[in-house]
């Protein structure tokens, strides 16, 4: 049974709750879940977030297509609650469940991230399609491989970035990507690709204090710092401070060598880039601004 | 600025959000806050939670009395959702942001819950008034004398525990008492208590394994625990045994005796105890059957 | 550069540690990290821990072999620290870093924990190799042919249990195995096979109050419990009572179905199941009537 | 009965542990726990640390005064361990578990990490005095009224801060304080006052991403984190870039604005520094250059 998901995103005003759902409730389609979020520190003016999933079934009953003007489909459910967003001034957007979305994972070498994702997707957990793994490297087409997923190398130098992002570009519209997974991708993407590519989720290590420069990990260890943590974001032209989706730690000792925090930051990483892609593929993440609600 | 907090518990039916919030929307009254939860693996049928917050200033507002029969005033609102509440087969219960709850705390010789929980209140963590501090000891008179919270030193014994359990309930009804906190109580309360008393919190440790009889802490070091936790609970007739509000952990070492597995028991016992109460005060906490939902 | 780990467990004395590294000091072997623990709270009387890492370089060195009786090799060195640990009545036993444990995975269907482990191990993290994976099923053969380990399906049935067990004991055997782990294997084992096999580690999944008998997830949600537990312990006659290894939890909510509890718990015991393995191929546990410590 | 704890850095070379738990042994002297680290990845060369916890009882054995040079008393012993000291090129200090260390709190208005403190150490959990509060206001006499201790208020103001800073100096000195606790002080102490005063702890709250500048609980909502974090350190010159001694970190949602962000930084703070000072009473904090080992 299908069912569909809304985010919405409206200037704060009274009512918003009982409009939304009494539009559902008066085509007869049964709203599943809802929750909602009125953040009162938004800049300007109080901003209201909600998400609702909605039960396609009612669709099908007598009564809908009349309310619905004739029609009783999903495009005709799209014009009418369209109609209410706009005289709420909302920002909204619909995903069905019986429409996966397709995630590409780029990658280089490391595989951890790359497994982690797609056993995660296999077993049920994440809802969505993997059309296409595309890498800078050849070294992980066996993996692909091995869960007969089309991987293409697209090797890159200073020189040819621009071609291979293009290339990139190219890729990802031929499968019709929604979303795009660095997992650990070790190149930094350009303004450009980013611009034109579908929404992209990046993850990030983190540290307490920030440590600059080349070789966090050695200064984290230099500081003696007892956590290292991991974020996963959305990228955005400012590649490491676009909003932020999740966030975790580990505990580390003074007993442990960088080498060590490598592996245990990027044991987190894995994690948190796993719960960040699942809030994602269950439509629970709406950015506004450079914050996300993650309802 | 005052507010109402509603939670409603009812069996699942197409359209509850929509008629709930369309009953304060209706009446002019903004909803500053809603969290709703279906349970769908509820023994016989779906089940249906909601938590609203409403805004009491449109009260105020022209128009609400006559929706309301003529006087807008809390009680016509009661009376109003009542009868909502009713065709619902729902059931319903209200609080109001400027009628604290009245939490009392029973206490023996250890300060530290104590200690906490008063300290948070007084902070404005915890929305609530302490009216009274009850112990079956004098030993903690003059932790309450320093916040000037009145004390009642209840002895028991094995011959007195009858009349000192009346006494207890005399001193609850007297102080108008909403909310007891076995805040380390080291008493096991009757049945014939349980069922006059007003809604009573415990916090109780736990182990993985769990350990019966005396002396648990040495039971989870000889046997090598590296968690220990502790579950805040409602007190019901099968002392242990109810709707569980909050559970945490904190680890331990081989390296630990008994006695410091005690003092981190403590220390997690005092945290997990903390949210439990806050969650109650702030009316979060929905008791279905022997389950909680926390919305 | 090779190194031995050696596990000591003695009564207590004074100078246990001065001994102990004194005996390498004065054959010029650098002791490249130590730590141990003395249980006061041991039954009968206290009882000493110690993990020694010790640089194998040393005997190399001019010196060594006069003292250790004309040859300066491992077994050279076996004997003489076992003078040592016959007067000091101690148990031990030594690894060497360059002899790495053999580990067999029984698997049924599930391929969550095998291929975590698996990946593990080729990334470095654990020091291992993993000669075959048994199962009673071929539904996992496609993962271990990915890897090239070699796959071994030996299909039971209640009567065929007894020889099936046996074949799984001829392949460790035959493989040369050192540890075997439950990665989800599906399959009681009997005490006959427990004695006989090599250690056996095994995942265990738990709970806050503990539920006995079937389904214990849709207990844990009837009950609405808030976390979810997994232990990591060597098996024993008594299966899911042996020696605690590793153990940690995970948070969950009202919201959870008892499918998301199982997906949840499942995570939590691959993290700790990993986390065990670890310590065990790293040599840090050494195990002590029904405890460990983990050094 | 007495014990004496040991700290000790010194240039790693082969026999380091041998040799300094010899020396206990041949005074007859049993050690109740030791461990000890060598850190490869120190700048220069590798760098060995070791605590070592010593029972006294051996001082008043036969022969231990004649191995010492007449007379079998502590400063007899530290004068003999000063030589292996200087033998080894080591720094050192040790401490005596009937001498407990005077602690004096800096607070301003904040009562929570006071309570905390106060109250850890009247239960027995930290194991020391505390002599002195001092106070840049009077807002916290009555807390240490309730508890017996001397309270000092030294207001301060821009022009008074070095007369002020002097006065709490005397304090400090007049207590014979050996640690100093900033309590949420709210004032920044000057490099003049950090070379003279004994070692201090300080609790600074922590976020990634790092925020500069006035609010950062404010910035921290307006990006979003979903993490809160908190590191005790020694201060230093640079007052908050000392070497950190613990570091934890609690989850926020979407949905707190500001003020709850504060309260769950609060909270972590006092945790987080709780264990900081415990960590520190029981001499298990080595400061190596901008790292500590807590052995």
């Amino acid at each position: 049974m299908s069912s569909a998901t809304y985010l919405v995103s409206a200037p704060d005003q009274p009512g918003l709750v009982a409009r939304l759902s009494g539009f559902f409730y008066e085509l007869g389609l049964n709203i599943l879940d809802a929750s909602n979020h009125t953040d009162v520190h938004a800049e300007g003016a109080p901003r209201f977030f909600m998400r609702l999933v909605v039960d396609l079934a009612g669709l099908a009953k007598p009564g809908a297509a009349e309310k619905l003007g004739g029609s009783a489909d999903r495009k005709a459910l799209e014009k009418a609650f369209n109609a209410l967003g706009e005289a709420l001034a909302a920002s909204w957007s619909v995903g069905y469940s019986d429409v996966l979305p397709r995630v590409a994972m780029l990658v280089t070498k490391d595989p951890t991230c790359l497994y982690d994702l797609i056993l995660r997707q296999r077993s049920g957990e994440l809802q969505c399609e993997i059309p296409v793994i595309i890498s800078n490297h050849s070294h992980l087409e066996s993996v692909a491989d091995s869960f007969r997923i089309p991987f293409v190398a697209l090797p890159v130098t200073a020189e040819t970035k621009a071609a291979q992002e293009k290339q990139i570009l190219a890729e990802l519209k031929r499968h019709h990507v929604d979303l795009v997974i660095l997992a650990r991708y070790m190149q930094v993407l350009t303004d450009e690709f980013l611009q034109q590519a579908p929404c992209v989720i990046n993850i990030h290590h983190g540290f307490l204090p920030a440590f600059q420069g080349a070789k966090p990990y050695h200064q984290a260890h230099a500081r003696g710092v007892k956590l290292i943590g991991a974020t996963a974001h959305y990228a955005t032209k400012d590649l490491d401070q676009g909003p932020i989706i999740e966030q975790d730690v580990a505990r580390v000792t003074h007993g442990m060598g960088p080498e060590e925090l490598v592996r245990v930051g990027r044991d987190v990483e894995r994690v948190v880039l796993a719960r960040a892609v699942r809030a994602h593929v269950e439509r629970r993440v709406i950015v506004e601004g450079r914050r996300t609600m993650v309802l």
